[in-house]
């Protein structure tokens, strides 16, 4: 069975795992990502990391043929460029991450937006498995989206599609005023749904005892009002967007991933009323689930692109 | 060349046309739809337009092998039954759409929502051809759009995508309740954007010269500030939206028609300038136009699928 390298590069971590064509991860490993030491330190930490991983398969008796890699950034996957990208990693917007991933590990390999392959990963072999389309959410430090339609996500004319953080909401007002977002709009979903969103939301609010979003979850959970109101605010937001675009992409299920997402029913029950809230008619039966793969989601997305986008050879990596 | 027939049925107007494989409206007509006779009337009145203009393609010595059809409602394409509909066409809801037709003109048939098909026609030879993915919106009597990629507009798990009026907006907030909406839910885009939307807005504000939408544009443009302050609502709304969508989907154009985009420039800056304001940076770019083909977009994108989907037959219908 051919074997590829899958990678998930982002602002913290950067994990890797051998993959079958099957999409079962074989082996994996995780290194820090040393974000705010430039794009050549990244690179080079993401090689290693793809070193060590070839060389226990070769232990293993494994061939493997081709790197996929899901990386934070807008990413031109059709010539394998970091196109731009925040500044949670610096200096990565320009990367030649393909050409330079190939130079320092010798396979041919492709790449793509970590949130896309992450979704593609879910809709390949997790929650969203055996239907045509897939509306995926991660909810986590940032907002973002895939739909992803026949096993493809939906990347867009200039490789940006899936912002699904940059809708505007109705809960993303403060006395008339829209909260500033992280893209240097205001009024999005990210501004008010995203953990450091909730989180800031809840020290607008006058909380003080929790130090991070994980402490406003917790006092929540134990009642207190301050922060109930900021999760609840938080989760109908992002509730809101995933049935608004449900309304407009009619998907056959939609996936919620991303460190909100497991948190806890108070956050999922308020997201998924609010998500119902919004609904057509039509969609009344529309599957909202929790994904499934965990972390190896978008390891598995970017195997599969690489199983997918480059012919398997025999012993190209012995 | 080949030639079909493509029909646009409406709440108020049943229009068809006779259209040549390239696109060509060859000639056409149109009837009032007798939308609160009953789904029979309807299909009767389709019928007889479309035997009116068999005939004058007879007598151009024409050859019409085929109908496709554009419907209000939500309509299964595959299967070609109107799935539910407003009641802006009564009992429209379960109709064998195609069967009916190819029933009623001898003619196979085929059918797809007026939206989709309106986009489709725009795409295919509007102001979206040429380009593999077209974001269109609708706005009008109601706010609805379709994501046209690589020439098919995404008709969803359901039929019923597309639904881009029924976005939670932030426009559509009064005094912290959202306003109803015509799908039973409240804060949607539709509910403060679409005409009747601009026009009841108007109405709350206390406005009471205007008799209708029409009336309202017109007192804007002439400074009366209750128009201009619904008015505005109204289009940065669909600005918000659109450029929210943009954000999410990334087309490589976003085609705006219905009778709003062609109000005036008073509804399309304020409507362009908000979209532009959620537009993320790679989008920056991002053409935002109004539609080409006016009243035929839809009987020339009807009259496209059935040139896909129904093979050619040599005098099928000489």
């Amino acid at each position: 069975m051919r074997h590829v390298l899958g990678i998930d590069l982002g602002g913290t971590k950067t994990a890797g795992g051998i993959v079958d064509a099957g999409g079962n991860v074989v082996f994996s490993a995780a290194v820090p990502t040393p974000a705010q030491a430039g794009a050549d330190s990244v690179l080079r930490t993401a090689a290693g990391l793809a070193a060590s991983l070839l060389a226990e398969a070769e232990s293993r008796g494994l061939q493997v043929d081709a790197l996929g890699i899901g990386s934070a950034g807008v990413i031109d996957s059709a010539r394998g460029i970091v196109l731009s990208a925040t500044d949670s990693i610096r200096g990565w917007a320009g990367t030649a991450l393909t050409a330079e991933l190939s130079a320092r590990t010798g396979l041919r390999c492709t790449a793509l937006n970590d949130v896309h392959a992450h979704a593609l990963g879910e809709s390949w072999l997790g929650a969203g498995a055996g239907v045509p389309s897939v509306l995926f959410l991660g909810m986590g430090t940032g907002v973002g989206g895939s739909y992803v339609l026949n096993g493809q996500p939906l990347e867009g004319a200039s490789f940006a599609a899936g912002h699904t953080g940059h809708l505007a909401s109705p809960f993303a007002v403060e006395s008339g005023q829209p909260v500033p977002c992280s893209c240097g709009g205001a009024g999005h979903v990210e501004a008010v749904a995203s953990g450091p969103g909730i989180f800031a939301l809840y020290t607008r609010l006058g909380g003080s005892t929790a130090p991070d979003t994980r402490g406003v979850y917790a006092l929540a959970a134990d009642g207190d009002p301050v922060a109930a109101k900021a999760l609840h605010r938080g989760a109908a937001a992002a509730g809101s967007a995933i049935g608004g675009l449900a309304n407009v992409l009619d998907p056959h299920i939609v996936v919620v991933g991303g460190g909100l997402a497991f948190a806890g029913p108070l956050w999922w029950n308020t997201m998924e009323t609010q998500a119902r809230a919004e609904l057509l008619p039509p969609l009344a039966d529309l599957l909202i689930v929790p994904a499934q793969l965990g972390e190896t989601a978008a390891i598995r997305g970017a195997a599969r692109r690489a199983l997918t986008l480059i012919p398997a050879t025999e012993g190209s990596h012995a």
